[in-house]
């Protein structure tokens, strides 16, 4: 090992050690402006199942990746990737399910609230817009983690028609025409048989 | 000792700083998109006695290993194993026994809110969901440590039947034909016997 | 390799370990008595798209870049980049839209709350600095970060006419002629377009 | 000193570093599924006297073995080891004498509470369980430290007659046909005179 | 380099770690009793303009030096280096603008409200004392950090006369005969023209 | 200096690192299940002034030994050692007066309290072990520290007579026939008289 | 440079480490039972002007040092070193004069409801004792850190007559005949005139 080595190995730690100093909490930005803790959060996004939608003139359409890790996985409870919010809001998810979990009970209960209050349907672009806000909070306050899922959501309302909209742990949300979530690439072994579920929103 | 080694020496020290500065709190992710301390958390259920769940057409079985440590434990009085939580819903445990007891007291005292608003037995999906919404609220917020235990639930409801979901301390849950939550595995000494426990829900 | 070398990275540790004790907390001031954290806060915004704003006699101009990253991106749906916030009040706004989003709802509402109460609209800056002041609590308060957001507001009110406003992520504004928030130049690609919004208040 | 000396020093280090780093609260994990600090809350207890319980058909005996450390100390006033919680309930105590008082006090008031709401003893085991999920809420939420004591509970109910348990800092609890709380070996000097207590439940 | 070179380097790195561990929170004093973050929020008001009050029998003058950073700054609509509190009262700043506006926010309430209550204008040095209380509370509590702006009050009681007050970022206030805030020295350059406002507070 | 001693300072860091790291908080043991602060809190105790108290059978006396570190102060006011909490109770005190002036307060309302709700005095044991709770939960929540005061308490009551208490600071307390709060050993200097005050509880 | 010299270096950073361990809290005892940012507060008072009071049969006198910084102050309208607290009572301050401020008007307060519950003067030991409890608060909870300022307290009650007091940062006071708190020793020089008050309080 030559000194240069030395030298090489000691610059390493120190940029490691600042490196991490910011990405230890949602709260403190890194001098680049970045906020790494959301960005980890995608990584974990990374790790789960893809998932896609194509929005169309008549509909929208939404194709979920599922691992079935085993054969003894009852398939047919739950579906755990496709979730109906409303009667025209649907989502596929991906990343951390026991976090998807609580964002998508809060859709729900909202959704119903401004059924039940204007006694029309929730437009998508709000109701999206609302779960986002949610996720926001969650990676600016101090003694959380954000949330780590991203959504696809597809929705008919009156004023738009069809939309597609994706959204990221950090609060961030966009309409497509296509979006992809892109998970890990399984090599499909025969023993795995990977599920592919149409949703198709026609109100 | 060669130069190399203390090189390698020192390397390992800062991979083992890096390491580490993710896996102390709950609300972090890793630069991989991981909870360490979730990890951790199932760790400390490997430490204890298996449990085997398995779903048939007229029933479920659910079958945990009680680590019976000495002859002089009172084994009559408490199962510790198998908790009945609703007429229609049981589940076996693995892991921190005072953590599973406040899990179960919460489970039952929802299930029997449910039983006294709607008159009837609550669904067995919804009662795990939110049992499991609870443990995920214990990964997400500062200055607290998720819960370390892993549940097999057993139950019937006249939806769905028979049904037998697994549960972890994250908060994840799924619907099994067949599941096992493995412990450590003790050769069995002649002083220590191993008591198997039936539990069959047939409502 | 000479020693001098080595106490120059070592004297460079030093630096670099007092520099980022002061930028990881809002709540700290720095020995120069600057706030790290709202300059990184102004980093995030300098990595997104520039925003530019002419006062004239009779309107104002807001013109904002939109980073078209993708074809497939639906861009009639939102905007995403101006937001009307009164009859007499739009913005154009740089840096994290999530944090935007929030701030923007704020802003609305309190417009609205204004009108109620008064039966008027709300004077420009009033409602310029009631967001600033949102801001600039999120500077002062421990467990918090910074808002990553400048605005661009344009306005009109019966006692100072038209008016152009810019706020950053500190809680400053001030009054311009012009101003531009300049974010990262890209070099225009052909498969990237850039879309320039023109939004006239003319009351 | 050889070179292998040094690296097994610097060795050393990087594991007390780590082990120490999951050692220091309460609701962290070790990688290994531990929770450091209520395991050194029982090291607390093993600093204090012993405590043995043994259930007979007819009786449960709890013996204490007190450490008069001097002769001026009055044993009449109160016996420091041995605590009545309700007519059908006693308990002996091994650890921080200061910790034991406010949980005795808290199960006494939760017994008579008990016994006015429904008019009868309340049952031991579930008297038991309620001062073990106090315990295991110290267990788990920041800012707190375990509870530094043991408990053997004797008693009596007319379900389970006779029973004795065990409670350790972490909030488990098992019942036993005799179980010991192990203290500090002390050799009996002629100075220091250990007290035995009996004390037997009949109802 | 020789020996004593790196002693020095290890020895100012020793200084420089003691140093800034006092002086990152404003809850703590360091071992020669100063609060290095109150002295720090004074560095912050050194990069601003320079303010001077002078008191004379029948009036009071204030100065601001506003820096004009550029010609498209438009400086009628707000002046943003002099406030008028109350009909009586009115004060210069210098330091960070958004800290201002908040305490300047909070003068006015206040000197409203004890005009309601009491039917005549607040005396002066209560009102400044009531502005550095608030001052005060932001270098004593945790989770906070000192607000970064220095005041120069100009105002006129029926019992004081004519009175000038200045007041820092600790909280400290006391009245002057002649007082100035020293920002930094620019020399003039021909684009930026430096503004001078008067403010004669005659009642 | 030889490579031994440099390995020996080299352990003494490790040791000293880690013996400190359970030592800051009252929330957590330290690997051999001892409280450093509360320890540190009773060394706090040994650098004020003894306290001796002896139990006879028609009465208590209690002696304090006043530092009377010059002729000037003055002694009639305030005795600082002694204190009557109520009728049939006294106390001696040794540590931080301005931690005993709290408690001490908070005993005589307790007391005054108690004989206002059932129209007799306090039991002695019953006020002792009041007063020790509050002591104790400074040693088990966070951002506190534990009171650095002994306390030997003199008192009759109906039930037990004449009584005599020592506690510490970890809220400790026990019945003894004669106690000492040994403090630091002053050499008696002729111009620093030692006063002892005698004080007998005799109802 | 020898070894030695570089173990020395080293041993002293050792020390410096433990040694500043202990002082960045107030909520922390060290090892010998010190609360160091009580000492510290204790040196913020060192640097501010001295004051002295004494008793005798028929008064107070209270002499304070003020600095007169610069002729340009304005002494009449503030004293800045003594304060009427009620008409019986009166106090010199030394230390930070914005954390006094808060005290004074509390003690004022109290003094009036005093008076306003009983109709007769607060007696002076009991308003010492009670500014000298919110001073203990500040000492023992976290995020807080303790007043900077010790008082000198002259007042009259019908019991007592004259009394003198002082008290000091950590909540301790004490009676006197002659009591000073020094500060800084100034030369005097010939551009800075100290300013000395008398005042006596006669009923």
């Amino acid at each position: 090992m030559t000194l240069s080595e030395i030298k090489e190995s000691r610059t390493q730690k120190v940029r490691e050690e600042i490196f991490s100093r910011y990405d230890s909490r949602t709260t403190i930005f890194s001098p680049e402006g970045r906020l790494y803790q959301v960005e980890y959060a995608m990584e974990a996004i990374g790790n789960a199942g893809s998932a896609i939608g194509i929005l169309a003139k008549d509909g929208v359409v939404l194709i979920g990746e599922k691992k079935v890790t085993s054969k003894l996985l009852q398939t047919s409870t739950s579906t755990e990737k496709m979730y109906k919010i409303d009667d025209h809001v649907a989502c596929a998810v991906a990343g951390i399910m026991s976090d998807a979990n609580i964002l998508i009970n809060t859709a729900r209960v909202q959704a119903q609230r401004y059924t039940f209050m204007y006694q029309e349907p929730m437009p998508v672009e709000q109701l999206v817009q609302s779960l986002c806000d949610t996720k926001q909070g969650y990676t600016q306050f101090g003694g959380l983690r954000p949330f780590g899922v991203s959504f696809l959501f597809a929705g008919w309302d009156k004023n738009h028609g069809f939309q597609l909209y994706m959204s990221d742990p950090s609060g961030n949300y966009s309409g497509w025409k296509a979006a992809a979530i892109i998970g890990m690439i399984h090599v499909a072994s025969p023993s795995l048989c990977v599920r592919v579920y149409f949703y198709v929103v026609m109100n």
